[in-house]
C-alpha cells in the first residue's frame, strides 16, 4: 500500500503539473527563449578549456575564491561593459552575481517587501514577476505606459494618491529600456524626471536592465542609476539571458554596498553555478560587444518577419507599435477576441503564445492582446505559425476576417 | 543626499554582512569543500568541447529542451549511477536535478512544511538545514544517533510520544551513509527497521545521500528507497557538490511521480544552470566510477593525517570515532571547553572550524564538540593547523595540557 501524499501536502501549493513534459508545441512563440543559431557555442568551448585549465581547481570550493558575490573576473567583466556600453561607472564591489535575473529580483523582494506593502510597476510587464508579487501578499499598483516608456505624469499622480492616503511604496520597478512586452524605451529626459519625481517622493527605483542589450533602432540611453551619481536612489539589474542564452541562468544585481550588505546574507543558495560564470566571463570579456552586434542583426531581421507575416494574416486587426529591439512583439487584437481562450485553443493545434490577461497588472487591459516572442522559432515557423494562429483566431472570434488577402 | 535604506527593509532580516569577502582564512577546516586535486578538470574541458559542439544551441531554450526536471541525460546518468552502484532501479522521470541537494531539500520544504509543522532529524546534522528549518518556525524533534547511524529504539519511541499528543510528522529526515558530522552508516538491518516503523507510524522519510558516494570503510548498503520497493514512503536526494565539485551546484531529488508533479511548480528559478548539467552529463557517463574511486583513496589519507594530527597535538582531550567515509571528523573536547568561544578566537588567527553548537538539535549537546573538514586544505595546512587550534584551545581553556608529548 502507498503512501498518501495528499494529506502531508500544504494546503496553499499551485496546482501540480499534470503530467511529466513532453516537448515544445510545433509553434512556440512564448516566453523568453532566444536564437539558437546565436548561441556562441565555439567560443565558450574556447573559453572552456582555458580557463578551467587554469583555474578549475577552485571549483573545490563554494563560491570558487571570489566570496558570496560571485566570481570576482565576471563580476569585473559586467562592470567594465556597463562602463563602456552604458557609461555607468561601477565596481565589482557593487555587483551580485545570481542564478538569473529573476533571482535578483527575488533577493530585492526578500529584503524588501512584506505582507501589505505597496510598490509601483508598469502596467504592461513580464508576467512571471507579477505572480511571484501576488505570492507575497503585497499590493501592486500599476502605472500607464505611452510610446516612451511609464508616463510620468501618472506616475507623479498615482504616488500623489498614495501619499494622501499615508501609502509609501517600497519602489518603483521599471523596465526603461525596451520594455517587456511594449518594447519602449525610456528617454534620457524622461529618465531625469523619473529620478526627479523619486527622490520628491522619497521612494527607492528598482531599474530592470534585462532586455538592454537588444536596442538596435536607437542609441542605449544612460542608465537611471548611472543619472544618479551615487545618490543611492536606484539599484539595477541586468542578465546574460537575452544576450548570451537563457539556460546559463546568469543575471546580476548593481546595488551601493549599502543595501548589498543586507542581501547577501539572504542568497543561501551556496554560490550561482560557479562554472558557467567562469565561462561567460573567459568568453565575454574580449567578444562581448562583437557578439551582441550580430545578434541583434538576426534579431531585427526576425522580428521583420513576424511584422511581415502578422501584418499578411492579421490586417487591420492587430494594432501594434515597432518594438525598438528585444525579442516580442506586443499586438492589440479587436475587443471581441478574448486571447486567454484564444491561447487555449491554439495550444491544443501546437501554437504556444502568452495572453494579454498575464503581461499586465489589470487583465482586463490585456484582454485582447497577446504576447509573441519571435527570436527563437524559424523564419518558417514564424510563417506558417502565424498563419495558423489567424486561422484559429478567425474560427474562435470571426476576425481576421482578411487574411493575406484573401476573405475569409 | 543618499536614500536611507533601512526604513525600507523588512524587520526580520538576518544580521547584514560586515564588509565585502576579503579572502579564506589561512587554515579552512569548514563546510563542505572537497580537494582541489581532484576537480576533474581535463575530464570536464573535454566533456563541454563534445557536448558543446553537439548540443549548444539548445541554450536558447530555458530547460533546454529537456523540461523542468532537466537536462535528460544528466537525468539518465543519476538514474543508471543509482543503479548500478546502489542497486537501487530509478527512471529518469523520477530525478529532478536541482541547484545543489539543499535545493532538493527546500524544495521539498516549500512542498510540505507549514509554520507549527512537526518533523524528525539527526540529533546532530548539517548546520544549514537546521538554520532554514528554524526560518519556517516548524518543530524540530532531533533523534539520537550512535555508532550505527540514527538509533531506531529512540525513534520509535519519540513518534509514540508525538503521536500520543496527536502530532504526526510531516517527515523523518535522515543522512544515513556517512552521516554528517558524524560518519556514520547505517547498516541494511537497521534501515529495514527504520521502515518497517515509518510505515507503522505512517510518515515519510526524507532520504539525503549527498555525502554516500564517498564512503570507503565498507560496502554501500541499499538505499532505504530501494528498500521500499515502490511504496513511495522514502524521497530521496543526492548530490554532486563531494564526488565532483560543490561549485557545480548539481544535486538531484528522486521521488514518484505523484510527489514530483507538486514539487515542479515550485521550483520557480528558470531551470538549473544548464550549462553545468551538460558538462557533467558528459563526463559522469564514462568515469564517474573511477573518479570516484581516486577521489576516495586521497581522502583517505587526508583523514589519516586529520587523526595523527588531532591525536598527536589534542591526545586524550580528543575523542573521536573514525568516520567511515566523507569530508569530516567529528570530535568532543572535554566539557570546559565552549566551541563557539574556541572557533571565535581561532577565527581572529586564521583557523576556521564549525563550532558543535551550530550543528546539532539541542545547542548543549553540541557545546564542546566541533567539525574538522580535511578535504580541502593541504596535508601541511592540516598539521599546522591543527597545531595551532591546539595552542589556542589551550590558551583561551587550558587543554589540552599535552600537545606532541610536549607539556605546555
Amino acid at each position: 500500500m502507498s503512501l498518501d501524499y495528499s494529506s502531508l501536502l500544504r494546503d496553499d501549493l499551485p496546482p501540480p503539473a499534470a503530467q511529466p513534459w513532453s516537448g515544445f508545441p510545433a509553434y512556440n512563440f512564448v516566453g523568453g527563449n532566444v536564437d539558437g543559431e546565436h548561441v556562441p557555442t565555439q567560443g565558450l568551448i574556447d573559453a572552456a578549456a582555458r580557463v578551467l585549465a587554469r583555474e578549475g581547481r577552485t571549483l573545490a570550493t563554494y563560491n570558487l575564491e571570489s566570496g558570496p558575490q560571485g566570481y570576482l573576473p565576471l563580476r569585473r567583466c559586467v562592470a567594465e561593459a556597463l562602463a563602456r556600453r552604458t557609461g555607468m561607472a561601477t565596481s565589482a564591489e557593487e555587483v551580485l552575481i545570481t542564478s538569473g535575473s529573476n533571482h535578483a529580483i527575488e533577493l530585492v523582494g526578500d529584503a524588501l517587501l512584506a505582507p501589505g506593502d505597496t510598490l509601483l510597476i508598469e502596467r504592461e510587464t513580464y508576467g512571471g514577476k507579477l505572480s511571484r508579487l501576488k505570492k507575497r501578499e503585497v499590493n501592486v499598483v500599476g502605472v500607464p505606459l505611452d510610446e516612451g516608456g511609464m508616463r510620468m505624469d501618472a506616475l507623479d499622480a498615482t504616488l500623489g494618491d498614495l501619499a494622501a492616503k499615508g501609502i509609501k511604496p517600497k519602489y518603483i520597478y521599471t523596465i526603461p529600456t525596451v520594455q517587456n512586452p511594449t518594447g519602449t524605451v525610456m528617454s534620457r529626459e524622461r529618465r531625469l524626471e523619473l529620478l526627479e519625481i523619486a527622490r520628491r517622493h522619497d521612494v527607492l527605483i528598482f531599474e530592470d536592465d534585462c532586455y538592454a542589450d537588444l536596442l538596435w533602432a536607437e542609441a542605449r540611453p544612460p542608465t537611471i542609476r548611472s543619472l544618479d551619481a551615487g545618490g543611492g536612489q536606484v539599484i539595477y539589474c541586468g542578465s546574460y539571458s537575452k544576450s548570451i542564452a537563457p539556460a546559463l541562468r546568469i543575471g546580476y544585481l548593481v546595488a551601493d554596498w549599502d543595501f548589498m550588505r543586507h542581501v547577501l546574507p539572504l542568497k543561501t543558495d551556496g554560490g550561482t553555478g560557479a562554472v558557467t560564470q567562469m565561462l561567460l566571463a573567459e568568453y565575454a570579456a574580449g567578444n562581448f560587444d562583437a557578439h551582441v552586434e550580430d545578434l541583434n542583426r538576426g534579431l531585427q531581421a526576425k522580428l521583420a518577419v513576424m511584422v511581415e507575416a502578422v501584418e499578411s494574416e492579421f490586417g487591420t486587426s492587430a494594432e501594434f507599435t515597432l518594438p525598438k529591439g528585444g525579442i516580442v512583439l506586443w499586438i492589440k487584437l479587436p475587443d471581441e477576441v478574448d486571447t486567454t481562450r484564444l491561447a487555449q485553443a491554439a495550444a491544443a493545434e501546437g501554437v504556444a503564445i502568452n495572453p494579454g490577461a498575464e503581461w499586465v497588472c489589470d487583465p482586463d487591459y490585456g484582454r485582447s492582446r497577446l504576447r509573441l516572442c519571435f527570436a527563437n522559432p524559424s523564419e518558417t515557423a514564424i510563417r506558417d505559425g502565424v498563419a495558423k494562429l489567424a486561422e484559429i483566431c478567425h474560427r474562435e472570434f470571426g476576425v481576421p476576417t482578411r487574411s493575406a488577402n484573401i476573405e475569409r
